[in-house]
This record gives C-alpha cells, sequence and structure tokens, in this order.
C-alpha cells in the first residue's frame, strides 16, 4: 500500500504496521486531550505527559489500568473523552474507520476491505462492510440494554442523573471490555449485587466472546450448526468460567482478608465476578492484593489465556489455547491430525498458534524483566501487572499507581502489544518479507 | 514389550513407561538405603521416608536439591550411596543397565538395544553399545582428572585425604551436573578461586553439552564438519554462557549483599560462576536468596532452557530452544521451511519441540501453582524452586529446607519429570497408543 513517498521511493506498509500507525495516532490524540487543563479537577492543568499517555493507551486498548482514580481525577470532559476512546478502542481501529466512511457517505475500496478483514480477523471480503454494520449495531443495543438495568438498580441509592450516567458509563465499559470505573475500589461495593454482578459478568462475556460468534449464534440459533470457531469459542469460556469460578471459592474460602467472613450467596457471587472477570474485563469485587498467591497465579493464567479472536477482550484467545491443547494431545497419541469436533485444524494453523505463544511470552518475558530493574516490589506483583497488561485486562494487585515512570511506559507499550496481538507487533516490526529460493537438505536434530 | 503377565493378557510397556520404573527403582533402592541408621550421623536412626526419598530422587535425577546438609547429615557411607546414585543417574538408566549387561558378559539383544537408542536420543541402532563404552570411557577419564586438580588445590588448604575425597566427590558432582556440595554453603568459599571456578565450570560444561557432540567434536575435529546437532548445541552453550554471564554482572554489580564490595576480579569470577551454572549444574558461590530479582528472574529462564540432549543436564534443552527461535522466525518472515546452518529442520521435529515446550510449561504450572497452596512463601522463591526441580539444576533461593512435608513430594515428582524430560512422561501416563482411522474435513478457526 503506498503511503509515504520519501526520496522518490515508495514506502510500502504492511497491514500489520498500517494497524499499528492507526492505533498510535488514537492514543496520541487521546494523550493530548487528557493533557488538557479541562479534562481534570486539578486546578488549571492536565495530567503529565506520561500518565496522559498511560491512561489513553489503557482505553484506546481497552485495558482499564490506571494511575490516576477515574472518578475523583477527571472532569466530565475526561470522563467522555475517555469512554469515547474505549468504544474506538474497542470497536477497533479499522472499524472505526470504516464506521467514519460509512457517516461520511464515502465508497469503501478493495483496499480498505482488505485492511478490515486483517484487522477483524474474517475469512471473506464479502459482507465485511455489512459485518461492521452489525458490530455497531449490536453494540449499541446491548449497551443501550446494560445502561438502563444498571440505572435502574443504581436509581436507588444515588440522584438519578449520577445513576444514569453511572449505568452508561460501566455498559460501555463492561461491553467494550476495558474495566474503567468510577469509583476507587471498583465494583468492589455491590460485591454480592446480583443485578450489578449478572449485568456486569453478561456485558464482558458478549463482549469478549467476539462480533463472529454472535452472528453465528444469531444466525443458526443451533449449536451444532454452529461454525467450528464459534463452537470452540463457546465452550472453552464455559469451561474458563466454571474452573476459574471454582478455584476463586476454593483458594479464598477461609481468606479473611477477601470472602472468609461473607455468608455462602456472597462467597460465590464474589468467586463468580473474579473467577469470570481476568478474561479480560478487569472489574474488581475483591480487593486483588489481599486474595491469596493461589488465586493471583490461577488468575495470571486466565489473564494470559484471554477472550475470544475478534472480541473486546485480549490475551492469546481462547481458541489459539484450545488448538494448542488439542495439537499437544494430537503429539502425544502420535495421531497425524489435529481434530476437533470431527473437524480437521490444518497444521499451518496450529504453527500459527504456537506462534502466537511464543510471541506472547517473549514479550511478556522482555517487558517483565526490564521491569524488575525498574521497579522495586515482589514478583508477583509486577509480573501480575505485566499480565494484565499484555491481555489487556486491567486488573491490579494495587501496583499501577506505584509504577516508575519508566515502569509506566513499560506498561504502556505492554498495553500496546497486547492490544495488537503479539503475532501482528512481531509483524509490524519487521521489514519486507524476503522470499526463500533456495530449499536445504533436510537434517535432524535432537531434542527434549 | 512383554514383561508382565495379569489374568492371563500380556501387558505392554513402551520404552516411556521402562523409563520410568527403571528411574523409580533406582530412586526406590536409594531411598531405602538413606534410611539405614548408618546413612545418617544422627544417632540410630535415618533419614524420615520423605527426606530419603527426596534426597535419592535430587541424587538419581542429578538434580542436588537437598533438604539436609550433605557434609554434616550423612556418613561416608551415606556419601558414597549418594555419589552411586548421582553416576548411574548421570549416565542414565538404561546405559547403566547395558553397562551391568557388559560386566555379567552377557549378549545384548535387540529389543535392549532399540530401548537404549530410546534412552539415549540417538538415531541408529549401530554402534549403540560401542557408545555406551565410549561415554563410560570419557565419564572416568574427565572425572579423573578433575578430581586431581581439585585435590591438588585443596590439598594446600585441608589435609591431604580430605582434599582427595573433597576433588573426587566435587568432580564427580560437578561432571554429572548434579551439583551436591560438602559444604553447606556450595562453593561459595571459593567466589573467586580460578582454579576452583574454572575445573568446576569447565567439568559440568563438559557434562552438559551430551556424550554425542564429545564424540562428533574428536571425530571430527572442525566445526565445519560437525553435525547440526552438534553445531546448535555448541553455539547456543556459547551464547547462554556468554549473556548469563553479562546479565548477572550487570544485575548484582552493585548489590552488597553479593558481588558489590568485591574487586573486579571476583565480580567477574561470580558473575561468570553463576550465569553459567543455572544450566543445570546447580553449584553456587553466591547466595541465591540475597541475589536481585532481575538475577533469579533471568537464572528462571536459563535453567528451564537447561542444556544439551543426551547430556546430564536437564531443562527443555538448548536444542529445543533453538528449534523454537526458528521456527517462530520463520512464520514471522512467511517462510516455508525452518532453516538452521543450511538445513532444513522436518516440521515434524519442530511439532516435537513445540510439544515439549508446552508440556513443560504444563507441569511447571501444575507443580507450582499446587505449591501456591502447600508452601507460605514469595511467589519468586517457590518459582524458583520448581524451575530448578524442573530443569534438574538444584539451586535454591534457601527455600528447600523450609518445604512442608507435601512440598517435599511435589518436589520430588517435580525433579523425576525434569529428569525424564516432560514429554517423556507424558508419554509414559498414557496407555497404548490408538491408529486414526477417520481423517476429517478441515475447517478453519480464529487465533489470535
Ligand atoms: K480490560
Ligand atoms: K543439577
Amino acid at each position: 500500500m503506498k503511503l509515504l513517498k520519501r526520496k522518490g521511493k515508495i514506502i510500502k506498509l504492511n497491514p500489520a504496521q498500517i494497524l499499528v500507525i492507526g492505533f498510535g495516532s488514537l492514543i496520541l490524540i487521546g494523550t493530548c486531550l487528557f493533557m488538557l487543563p479541562i479534562a481534570t479537577h486539578e486546578h488549571g492543568r492536565g495530567l503529565s505527559f506520561i500518565d496522559a499517555l498511560f491512561e489513553a493507551t489503557s482505553a484506546v486498548c481497552v485495558t482499564g489500568l490506571a494511575v490516576v482514580d477515574t472518578g475523583s481525577t477527571f472532569t466530565t470532559f475526561g470522563q467522555i473523552v475517555l469512554l469515547c476512546l474505549i468504544q474506538m478502542g474497542g470497536w477497533g481501529f479499522m472499524t472505526t474507520g470504516i464506521f467514519m466512511f460509512i457517516i461520511l457517505g464515502k465508497r469503501i475500496g478493495l483496499k480498505e476491505r482488505l485492511l478490515l478483514q486483517d484487522s477483524l480477523n474474517v475469512f471473506t471480503l464479502s459482507g465485511v462492510v455489512h459485518l461492521v454494520k452489525r458490530i455497531i449495531l449490536i453494540t449499541l443495543i446491548v449497551e443501550v440494554i446494560g445502561a438502563i438495568i444498571l440505572a435502574v438498580r443504581w436509581s436507588s441509592e444515588m440522584p438519578l442523573k449520577k445513576a444514569i450516567y453511572y449505568g452508561v458509563f460501566h455498559s460501555i465499559s463492561a461491553f467494550n471490555n476495558a474495566g474503567f470505573g468510577l469509583e476507587a475500589d471498583s465494583l468492589s461495593k455491590w460485591v454480592g449485587d446480583p443485578t450489578v454482578n449478572i449485568v456486569i459478568t453478561l456485558l464482558f462475556i458478549i463482549g469478549g466472546i467476539g462480533f463472529t460468534v454472535i452472528l453465528d449464534l444469531y444466525r443458526k440459533k443451533s449449536f451444532r450448526k454452529l461454525s467450528l470457531h464459534s463452537k470452540v469459542a463457546l465452550l472453552m469460556t464455559l469451561i474458563l468460567n466454571i474452573v476459574g469460578t471454582l478455584i476463586i471459592l476454593v483458594s479464598e474460602f477461609d481468606n479473611p482478608s477477601t470472602i472468609g467472613h461473607f455468608g455462602l450467596g456472597d462467597k460465590l457471587w464474589a468467586s463468580y465476578f473474579q473467577g469470570v472477570v481476568p478474561r479480560t474485563a478487569g472489574f474488581n469485587t475483591l480487593d486483588i492484593s489481599q486474595m491469596t498467591l493461589s488465586s493471583q497465579v490461577f488468575m495470571m493464567a486466565l489473564m494470559f489465556i484471554g477472550a475470544s479472536s475478534g472480541s473486546t477482550g485480549g490475551g492469546i484467545k481462547v481458541t489459539t489455547y484450545a488448538i494448542i491443547i488439542f495439537a499437544f494431545w494430537t503429539v502425544l497419541t502420535n495421531r497425524n491430525d489435529v481434530n476437533i469436533f470431527r473437524r480437521r485444524i490444518s497444521w499451518q494453523y496450529v504453527n500459527k498458534a504456537l506462534s502466537i505463544v511464543v510471541a506472547a511470552i517473549l514479550f511478556i518475558f522482555i517487558i517483565f524483566f526490564l521491569l524488575t530493574y525498574t521497579e522495586d516490589a515482589e514478583m508477583s506483583k509486577i509480573l501480575f501487572e505485566t499480565i494484565s497488561a499484555f491481555g489487556t485486562v486491567g486488573l491490579s494487585a494495587g501496583f499501577t499507581t506505584d509504577l516508575t515512570p519508566i515502569g509506566r511506559i513499560l506498561i504502556t507499550i505492554m498495553m500496546f502489544i497486547g492490544r495488537l496481538g503479539p503475532l501482528t507487533m512481531a509483524f509490524a516490526l519487521l521489514k519486507t518479507q524476503k522470499e526463500s529460493k533456495v530449499r536445504f537438505a533436510e537434517e535432524k536434530i535432537l531434542i527434549g
């Protein structure tokens, strides 16, 4: 794609690089807006550059990690900027771009469609624009329903105007898996409240399952007829949510700092919420720094796995995880094909899945390792923060505000890599790809 | 292989299962010996079952983690049992078995050769027995030379008899990458001593490079003519040792609890030793619990990677690591073949390498996660101990003696899995493998 001319030479950007530039531009706009004095309550000055960059990246990457308290620091203007960044980030840069095209009445050419295909991770070009319209429609319907129920629930304990604003803010934040809240302790006030628990988790589970799955469900209305992708995404989401809930319940059952003194009902609600939220919503109803190491470690694993492809969630994605587990089983049982639900997965996909995991571990290790130099804290806190940023989760063991300036920049980079996906990021860093001309002789090597 | 008859039905064991039973038997013999009153100085009673099992597993798996102080707890009898277990563990169960066959003058049949091939990870059956004889010869030559130099060095500061014993013990322990020492603080006394540093590191580097590479070097005498396996193993060993040394030097340079107050010479010796030792020798000249988190994290990465295939070392192996890095590069650059040193690696090997890593991470995660329930310590201490056990390294942040009884059993299991290799262990756990009959239709799935 010809974008820039320099010294008469055309610089070609691959789709990954365009995505990086797109997300980057959106983040920079957000950064500038957060630096404006009208964005914050502090007299006459906005956020510092590093903090504004952190907050803008966290919003655009729908992460939810925050170096300032969202509710008390930002003015209504600042909060609305935050919501816009979250919604644009949630739709993804390209969806947003096409949305603009549609609004401005422009025709959408093949190039834009190709880019969009890459960005949304769909297989065919046909119907991509149609898909974008549906995405926007679904988003609005779900967010409005969520906002209304939450506003009604909260109207009983706060003024109606505030309740409506809270409903809208949390609905948008939850559906986009952003995890930004208006209270300093996230949703801890409503730890045992059924309405808040159900509405918020449903919002981020629907957002995290991915638009393709929602549309597939809408069209087929039967599990057996669904595409392989939808089946795997739904089943993995269900399994991981059940396992997550049980592990948190067992690990925290007697912990006096969290749910130890709760009744069984509140214990279950809190475990359900904290078991489901690491993939990748980022709200919390319990203080994570007070949870057991077991819970924290398991949440790290869930944050690493993340949500579904083509959704508002991050991580390596449940389908990637499923493919790896099945491929591993295939090798163990000496089979030739990776089969899931009586369908064969090409080795090409398996290799891509494994590359994603390798890239993810590589990026997480580098950022985490650098943070061990800049931060003075326990391993669990630093690693939790790093994986949370990678998975665009936004949960924190209370460490975000303690980050040093360099630490803030490193976490900002991690959020950016996490949102784009480790493989996209790796592709973006590479120059034009060479074709291999020579095929070398095969030779064996000892491993393991 | 017909081994047992039960209810008239022949139970077939795969080579992996035979290895498990073999190593297991050796460990049980060691456990019984350590429980004898004559094994320890404590009046009239040997070690408890759990501690004896731990020490025997640690010796057979050439790990070096210890719940008791080797020098002060064991009698000379106990220490010699330990040395025998280390040497038998180092050669590997099958090598030891064939050694017995040779000594007893028995003929070696096809079945034994097949088993041996599997155990030693060599490609051809021919010359396997010859290889075993060479392995034993190389071991003895290297260990005798090491023992003599160490004994001469130590004769200046201790009685000759003790110096000789120290030389023999540390030479065997180092060459087999066992990491057991006779002093409570390992080799910290000689942190800046050139002779001890050079001899010990050379011993475990030679032991950790693998017999196939040593024989290849001996035959070819030129890097270019070496097999691909030898080239990769040598180059990776060199790179990782240099990087390890530099990282430790940088991370500890100003740390007053380790090398901060040392002169530059001692700083370099200590960094070299601690940078090289995590793969997978297990001695230490610095107190690991006093090292920075950065050093500890980097050592965990090195312990995970480990040494070469077919060596006395553990971990996922440097060649596995190299294949994964190159395969990752291949996917990133859109190439079809994984090429190393102008040779093509079959995707079959790449898949095996990736399966090893997946199995390793899976096993480490399970054991580590269970330890978070049984142990009350920081994440870094528990994870360091787990990875050290997996890599059969034997380094510890001073946590081994604090382990609860269940924790000791979990680490014992981890050492066993680590020595056999995660994939062998996974194979051993499986029943007879079914052939896949139906080939399903291919379907795409969204990942990443
Ligand atoms: K989030
Ligand atoms: K060792």
